[in-house]
């Protein structure tokens, strides 16, 4: 069975590709420890405070197993992951609600108030930036993987009501037994959740073309500590500032999204992917320019730097993904657009290593747990800026990454353009090294070290991670005042401050010394 | 010359334009009254007051003539515009300031602290829902119309960053030299500015393709009064709630908006619009709904009801217009791909309609001049909804401004589809009626219908004309609770509501009673 914190039970192919690279790495960095098994110690429980919250709440489910508490106590941070591997949860919910209605949810925000315990919205866990980290204070886990329904469909308007607690794979399924899709594809997908994709305003693999969760939001409805909120669906509005914009992004600090109105389309007849390779990732991100500035974007838009595109098959040069989806004339039709703009600027290549990319697309995390277990520190970071930064951005970015996480020189730094507009392109940065007893600084100094020459150069915090607790001081550097103005909605939603998210709580980039 | 209040100069085409529609009307609803010209009674200057703040604000202009007062005192608003007829103001600024850099804003906002005097930032002064009507206290305008530079084009990222001062015709002039254009073209575009067009969500005529402001804007500069706000330019991001969308909309209550990053485009080589007749308006809206879903969006999409139609010079059906720019093989690809999808569903007509329509794009304000002073009752109001709703609303809305009105039954009520998506559309009423002592009480009457028709069917508040003083109410209808998100963001902005939109004021469509 698949350790409790993983990202689930592995599939064959990620095993073989896992051993595989391993090999690899150990011919460089020499031999690296075995899995072991670790136990893990949870902070205590409190059963006479659980048992008073069950009494409150009513036929709301309530789980303080050890079980329970612990798969909802981390996200998908590389420190969350290495301190379950160590034994050492320094936080974990003292238990977890799942209401099944919206009544639930309110039931249970009244009834912890008087207990005095902070509760934390959860969908699938999948945050990487400590979005999900629990307060210092005692707190309980909202789970809304209790509330996984399509509502209903408009097919008129080609919009779709859904439960917050909805995973992509839940959701694709449910839409197309209805004939349409969504079409938003994070690489946390099978797990990840509608109510956190609005919460973190997540971007799909395929985005380039339909949009982020952002564009793909119609309506949402959520509780907050101070009421209710429906903002119901509309294509479009001059209404003062846009109350939807409020929820998008709140990660977990305004209120529990508990339903969204999603723009959905018919069902694609195909879905490809071409690969092609450019001369050089720069050359690679010129043709993607000229792409987006001549109005042809096609769903997804992946480039791979030279260390990424040997990794993935392709010995020089820089591996460029065009993918398309839609019925076949639309699919067709994108193609030679795109091929139109490219030219001879980019040479096509074989089918199967786009075929590859496709299947593998959500390995990613899989891929990640099996490296960890062998201590290796494997994670990534994106931003996002124009394109006149992109490149110098690029640079200063992977060095400072490179020097901070290894002084030895043994970091491999991968990096991809996972998505592109008209105006600039993201950059979505892998990195791995050995790691050792001081594995968790060595991670901190770089994580700071590519977020200050991130914000130094042009870029955004986040492309599509969010901020969590781990980014904000960098989100302060890049934008200073007006970020308190983020607190003041913020204590509007809570003003007594009971969503976790709003209390202090664990900070893994902060400096040890700070800690 | 011009009067002080009108729109402006009136093309001969207007004039003769006018004469034929006053001809009409009068034929159906008898002599209407010939214009008188009418003086003024301004609220009394405060020389004492002004003396103290030029002083304050030392090399900043400062204008207290009447003339300066006069011109900022009032919006486009069908209320306002009466009373600049009927000669009582009952608001006017004390004065007028014109800052022609940031710091000058800066030393404002602190000059009037002292002084107890609130701040209207002012760019075009074209709001039709109170957005400029001053608060019931001691007032200056800070008019924007000093900051007019185009401050420098980044041609790799297609952005231009910009003074919140130019209107339309400065700024497509200015980026004319530099071959790129933004391409929004509000109705108000030859007065309306950047800053406007930002602080309301405005959306132009050609946006249904190039998108709403809220797309176009990259990055923002403003000043708050608790501080600058400096959002750079970016592509995209997941950094928690989008600071851009607290000024998007903001209007007026958060900050002073300087400066606009915005995305361009090349030139287009040609601007191209068709008209074609459909046999109904719902058939009509069917057609454009089957374009925007099967992701044909032209940059224009206008489809007008039968009474609007006919004026138009289609007697029988409904006219619609699509338009496409761009260079030539984008405009000829649009034609083909928009004549697919329409099929024998609608037939082509002459070109000479869709270049008349074309011609006489930004004449509706000047014809309005031309028949407020002839006292009729001439305004129009704009909701959006899902497809779903859509003609039911339309229905609901007409029928509701028509009775309220004129109970004579001589309200002429037009309407349009003015944008669309692939989840709703816009619907843009036009509505006249003949004036007389009890004009005002039956457009608050009526407005007031309207609006109470739109909320309960579904409808936004505002698709582009935004809240203002005088929507507020609804507002609160459609949203309940989370509108008062919007004070305290307004609050964490201005807490000591120097700002006038934050303090009270002139709401014209309250019921007379409880005004």
């Amino acid at each position: 069975m698949a350790a409790w914190w993983s990202w689930g039970e592995r599939p064959a192919r990620v095993q073989a590709e896992a051993s595989r690279i391993l090999t690899d790495l150990e011919r460089t960095w020499g031999p690296l420890p075995s899995n072991v098994d670790v136990r893990v110690a949870l902070p205590r429980s409190q059963p006479e405070v659980v048992q008073q919250l069950r009494e409150a709440v009513g036929a709301v489910s309530v789980h303080d197993e050890a079980e329970a508490r612990m798969r909802h106590a981390i996200g998908q941070s590389y420190p969350e992951l290495l301190d379950a591997r160590r034994g050492t949860l320094r936080h974990a919910p003292l238990a977890v609600v799942m209401p099944t209605l919206g009544e639930h949810i309110t039931a249970t925000l009244k009834a912890v108030r008087p207990l005095g315990l902070a509760v934390l919205p959860y969908g699938g866990g999948t945050s990487v930036t400590g979005g999900v980290a629990g307060p210092d204070d005692p707190y309980i886990v909202l789970s809304l993987r209790g509330m996984r329904a399509l509502r209903r469909v408009d097919r008129a308007s080609l919009v779709a009501t859904v439960d917050a607690g909805m995973n992509g794979t839940e959701l694709e399924a449910a839409l197309a037994k209805e004939g349409v899709t969504l079409g938003h594809y994070p690489q946390s997908f099978e797990r990840s959740t509608v109510g956190g994709w609005v919460a973190t305003r997540s971007v799909g693999q395929f985005s380039t073309g339909v949009g982020s969760i952002a564009e793909l939001v119609a309506g949402l409805r959520a509780i907050s500590p101070t009421g209710d909120i429906v903002l119901p669906a509309q294509p479009a509005a001059s209404e003062g500032i846009d109350l939807r914009e409020l929820l998008l992004g709140s990660e977990g600090r305004c209120a529990v999204i508990t339903e969204a109105t999603l723009r959905v389309r018919p069902r694609p007849e195909e879905q490809r992917v071409a690969a092609w390779r450019c001369a050089s990732f720069a050359e690679g991100a010129e043709v993607i320019r000229a792409l987006l500035q001549e109005g042809v974007a096609p769903e997804l838009v992946r480039l791979s730097d030279d260390v990424e595109s040997a990794m993935l098959g392709v010995p020089s040069g820089a591996l460029l993904l065009i993918g398309a989806e839609g019925t076949a004339n639309d699919v067709a039709s994108m193609a030679e657009r795109v091929g139109a703009v490219i030219g001879t600027r980019a040479s096509p290549l074989d089918a199967p290593l786009a075929a590859r990319w496709y299947e593998t697309r959500f390995d990613a995390p899989f891929l990640r747990d099996a490296l960890i277990e062998r201590d290796v520190i494997a994670d990534s970071l994106e931003t996002a800026a124009l394109w006149s930064d992109l490149m110098e951005l690029y640079v200063k970015t992977r060095g400072a990454i490179a020097r901070a996480l290894d002084p030895g020189g043994r970091t491999i730094v991968l990096c991809h353009v996972s998505h592109a507009y008209a105006t600039g392109a993201s950059l979505y940065f892998t990195f791995l090294a050995p790691g050792g007893d001081d594995a968790l600084a060595r991670w901190t100094a770089a994580k700071r070290a590519a977020l200050d020459a991130i914000v130094a150069n042009g870029g955004v915090v986040s492309h599509h991670h969010g901020v969590g607790r781990d980014h904000r001081e960098w989100l302060a550097k890049r934008y200073g005042n007006a970020t308190r103005i983020v607190d003041a909605i913020a204590a509007a939603f809570d003003p007594t401050r009971m969503l976790a998210a709003n209390r202090a709580g664990p900070v893994r980039t902060m400096p040890a010394a700070a800690r």
